[in-house]
């Protein structure tokens, strides 16, 4: 039960908007801000003159616009002085980027991930990635934090990993850890990699303006990035989206979860591959392998693809009558699946999803590519920046 | 995207604040109500006088408290004058409640339903009772609108129900007929009992205080209100929540929505009659009657309670690792079937979640009964009140 804000909290939500306004469209005119905000001019120039002078945004005169008459003055996200640190931890490696305001990758590194590192390992390595990038960065830039996408069960409170099926993490303190090498200078915030990604995507990709997403991400898992009434699910501990781990036949393949039937056991890649009689294959690799033998008429490839994108249809079904969402997206091995098999999804969505639930439903895939965890990483430190602009600076 | 509120937003999210805390719980003090929404004495009394002024609350001195100085004053909601008018469309009957400000059912009418009507044969029922009630409310009161909770899927725009297990009904347009019987003065809205059942529990239930919710439903089919992050899920189209058409069987019993295998065919009313050799009964006490037997030791109705046991089990597994809830809640026929076979709940419930979407998770029955959906249907109108006082005024 909270009452309305004060003076004090009305202007940090107006500095938010704005700041935030521009981090998603970039450079905007005055005259734009005005009217998206539905604040005055004087408060637009206001509130531009308390970022530009804690160095968050830049006004200048716009291009040439050919018109009569003053232009109206453009403000800019600070993309180059400010950023976040951004991290992705996957099956093979390790991506780490430097993202500006405005969300342009500025700088980035890649190193390979030898499979069975914990947590405490990990986190030098990332860190040493900062140092190195950070060498590059201007002397006066301003960093908001890190943010990190990992693939697993993320506690909320403190980043610590629960399950980490691409990792084999169980309880792997990685925001602490990272946290540790970074030192105090550096907020870290961890988020599973499809919660992260459908952050990314909401915010600046193919669901910008989409109240209510599903985005379905599947590695050697799958999992799910909920966006319900335009605000991130994360449940009560950050764990929710677990939804490869939706039993769909009783008694079936056993999972990695130590449970039987879960939907990722029939969608995943240790399920397709074995589908595919490749069960002793790891990796996307091996899983594009099957797709390109389904690709040139292998039987038993095209029997597996087709099987596992009917049980994709399926799961996806049963989500949205739980969800009524207005789109789907389908990102990492689940992109895959669903370009190679889009007509079994669709046949098994539309014959198992209630009409009404399914009406406006659109399929789509991902449109930051592989950047979406970083970018998603990199949204969950602005987050805290965008709450709260001139704390933060 | 939106920039922060004006001066009169916040004068009018104030209002809000401080009538929705009388309305939830009940007479407050002065002093209590500074704490409970952190503003100062002199903001309170000028809400309070506001609200005083429309009639909304009405403020006195507390009972006799022993202590020495000048109590505070309390602010009451004023519940004599100012109601709701609220409906439930159940399988058998119809039930019309008059309910005040603060919750409490002032006047309520009971009628048979003869299954088989529809909206526009139901609506005349619905002001029938209205205006019988209208009769014995004080001439000065307000009436701040009726809200109806119906089984089924209700389109959130105009309360047109797409489709009703419990009524048959399909593209029935009940809010548009309700409206048009009751005339301009009383607004309406219709929500699926599942969710006007769990926003009454979130208010002032068992809920309450609870941010991430199941309340899981059951009459002839299961559905599920569901409050993530302390808001209400609504899906895009106001279908959310479907969770009894989640497939759990393939090729599995149909159901009437016209697959097969959903959830509600193994814990739904027909399944477990079915199951417990009983095809032909109909209604809640043929399915009393069923947890009667097995109380009584009957073997095959004992095997049938115990199978949809586990099979509830089975399913709120699968809603747990996708929400990682706080609480699961179990009302109508799923408050029976819980009470009857909680060990199999429990058991199987434990064996499929994920242990740690499942950590903080308390399994209870509704707190507020049977009122629960008229008390939810009065919460509809009351919100429209909550977020505007004065407007509604």
């Amino acid at each position: 039960m909270r009452a309305g804000p004060s003076q004090e909290e009305i202007r940090r939500q107006n500095l938010g908007a704005l700041l935030r306004y521009v981090h998603v469209h970039g450079a905007t005119t005055r005259a734009e801000l005005t009217t998206a905000l539905g604040l005055n001019r004087s408060t637009i120039g206001a509130l531009t003159a308390d970022l530009a002078g804690a160095g968050l945004v830049s006004e200048g005169t716009p291009r040439e616009t050919g018109r009569a008459g003053r232009p109206s003055l453009v403000v800019r996200p600070a993309s180059e002085r400010v950023y976040a640190y951004a991290y992705s931890i996957e099956v093979d490696r390790l991506r780490a980027a430097r993202v500006g305001l405005g969300g342009e990758v500025l700088d980035r590194r890649d190193l390979d991930r030898p499979r069975g590192l914990d947590a405490a390992e990990t986190a030098p390595l990332l860190a040493a990635a900062l140092k190195e990038m950070h060498q590059y960065a201007p002397p006066d830039a301003l960093c908001i934090g890190a943010g990190v996408a990992v693939c697993g069960m993320v506690r909320k409170a403190d980043g610590l990993v629960r399950l980490g099926p691409t990792t084999g993490w169980v309880d792997e303190p990685l925001g602490t850890a990272l946290a540790d090498e970074l030192g105090l200078a550096v907020s870290v915030t961890v988020g599973n990699v499809a919660d992260v990604a459908a952050f990314a995507e909401h915010a600046r990709g193919v669901a910008a303006g989409c109240d209510n997403v599903i985005y379905l991400y599947g590695d050697v898992g799958v999992g799910a990035g909920i966006i319900a009434g335009g605000r991130r699910l994360t449940g009560h501990g950050g764990y929710s989206g677990e939804v490869g781990h939706m039993v769909v036949v009783r008694a079936g393949a056993p999972c990695d979860c130590g449970r039987r039937g879960c939907w990722e056991t029939e969608i995943g890649e240790h399920g397709l591959l074995r589908a595919a009689g490749r069960s002793e294959a790891r990796g996307r690799d091996a899983l594009l392998a099957v797709f390109d033998a389904a690709d040139r008429g292998d039987a038993r490839a095209t029997t597996a693809v087709r099987q596992a994108g009917d049980w994709l249809g399926f799961g996806v079904a049963n989500l949205v009558n739980i969800f009524n969402p207005e789109m789907v997206i389908f990102g990492g091995t689940m992109r895959d699946l669903y370009l190679a098999a889009a007509a079994q999804v669709r046949s098994r969505l539309h014959a198992n999803a209630l009409p009404a639930c399914l009406e406006h439903v659109r399929l789509r895939t991902p449109k930051l590519g592989e950047d979406a965890p970083l970018i998603g990483a990199a949204e969950l430190a602005f987050d805290r920046l965008l709450a709260d602009p001139l704390d933060a600076g």
